[in-house]
């Protein structure tokens, strides 16, 4: 059982503003997050599989093959987006970190169920060079 | 002669997009970064300033100083922002990295005369890990 | 269940040192970490508490009250600081990294508790690009 | 119980080629990583160890000597070497980084029986900024 | 006058070996590096170019256009290859970082004369992460 | 004409005080870096050394020999040392970023001419991930 764990990177724009509160009550909790006309952040996202290697190729996952379905299902809706405004996996929710990387587990939990026996493991999402969340699936 | 070197950082929102261009034009020249729904990156401030350090600090000015006047200046403008909406020394201009470095030489060169006989010497401003532009003030 | 992670820097002297031990056994067991003069290091402490994102907010915990609590009641006490004689957690300890993390987590199990459901799960403490430890609250 | 990292670097050329294919299905499953003529990485390899540390020194194990311990038994046979051609716990194996974790560990975990009570916890292996393995030595 | 840079990278073999001396001179002088088995690096190139911002689009030149420039032009020919056999323009040339930069050198100004008034300024390159060379044209 | 640049690393303590201001006048220039009992920091060094390469090692200069000449002479007296306490050339010298540029210019230049007809270019020392200074042996 190896973990197998390939990094990508999207840029996008977003604001913490919850529509049910006030201007005011959205900035007394998010505080410059919630500037009207938005700000962004160059995320890094590190996706991890585990399983066992095939003998034949010495792989759990083909890291190149992890990073294209990355690429295609999830980069390619993030990647120079709005994600308050431009992404349907995340329509009506609070784009934080925390909802990010949930949404992206559910994504490449069923895509990847798809194409390997190997386990989807880990989401860590950097936002910034000090902040970063991880999900393993758990309720 | 040495030179003094301070990074600092903000999380931005932009696009790239000319306002006297069709959209189709934009897309054209801009690809993505034309979204008008905008994008964003946390980008890195390098600031370089040179003179003689002081026999009675050894400092050729005290970095804490730099960050704090580079913070009070230019971050306070740009941090948790909208490039094209937010900037008043950015109105009318086209927020690329290339802009960017000149108007913030600008601020800068004028704020550390009152303060330093130490010189601005060099502005890098990193966009993405791969990304990034120096300006020297040269005409 | 999502783990939210927040860096945070200090700047700190210490040296290894076993004040029960003459000189020569602690530069045999220390080595140059031993040196009376003392060393130093720029630290970087990585502190992950985990939880359920609030419906609200979209965050397990806001990380800039993260970062914030970090900073009054860790950061504070170490940053340019003697490990080994300016910090009242730590007298009568040796001020390894194990140490460290052991008594960072003392404190920050209590503060934590104060302010919200979110558990400590891991203090994360980077001595130098090449050794870092980690605690999980494990006995 | 805690944590103990260490940082390790080597420089290896390899090819991903599985001998008992045609050089057509080598490439089709592999890529440029196939090519006959090699490539190479700089490889970073962190090791974890775990324990309670000694109150004598504060150390579940002194960092220096988890690296020169690593440096004697891997990366001395690792760096500035063909993984394919010159190193004797590879012969025969398809040098992935999953074969390369699967070795690392049975070597360190008997020499680390030898030294110390600490036991091997993690290897972790990049291969590039973007790919990397971890391995807890589970079947 | 504004600086560009773009980072781009490359996973290549190579050797240090100087064919018209012996293998003797060969390790003596140049260590493992001349291992006749190969070894490679993670390279790290960064290509700066120099002019004036067109006021339509705020670039001195599109940072994506000089990308796919040096993708095409130098990293497709570097990239999982081996520098002393499978790259035509360092055929019969010790591929050390001196000569790379050069030759790059030799590309890139060639290539950025067809499309652009922009200059080519400096050529970086990275071997390891303590192990750099720069190159501005310089006879 | 070619640069070639090396990192390397010390890790040591240091305060920022003058021993001809009272305590008071060191607080109020130097904040919490004139801490009287120390603080430390993981300094970074890059020496950049330029030249025209050998044709027969397409080196400048090895820079597996400009890293032994760096760690004799310098990183052997600074790393796990007290730059106001144990360092000769630091002796009655306030140990700014500033002052150690230009002393370890001085040591490296004398060095550099007894073993290659290269010369020392630039001293590049980082404090931290936010300061650093560069020397260029001008007057």
């Amino acid at each position: 059982m190896i973990h197998v764990c390939r990094k990508e990177h999207f840029n996008a724009a977003h604001k913490l503003y919850n529509p049910r509160w006030s201007k005011e009550e959205n900035e007394a909790v998010f505080g410059p997050c919630a500037n009207e006309n938005w700000h962004g952040h160059n995320f890094e996202l590190i996706v991890t599989v585990k399983g066992n290697p095939d003998p034949n190729t010495g792989f759990v996952m083909d890291m190149k093959q992890l990073g294209a379905l990355i690429k295609q299902h999830v980069i390619q809706k993030l990647d120079h987006k709005n994600l308050n405004l431009d992404v349907d996996f995340l329509e009506g929710k609070l784009p934080s970190c925390e909802t990010l990387v949930v949404e992206i587990w559910k994504i490449l939990e069923k895509e990847l169920a798809n194409i390997t026996t190997a386990k989807l493991h880990r989401i860590q999402l950097w936002e910034t060079h000090n902040n970063f969340v991880e999900y393993f699936g758990e309720q």
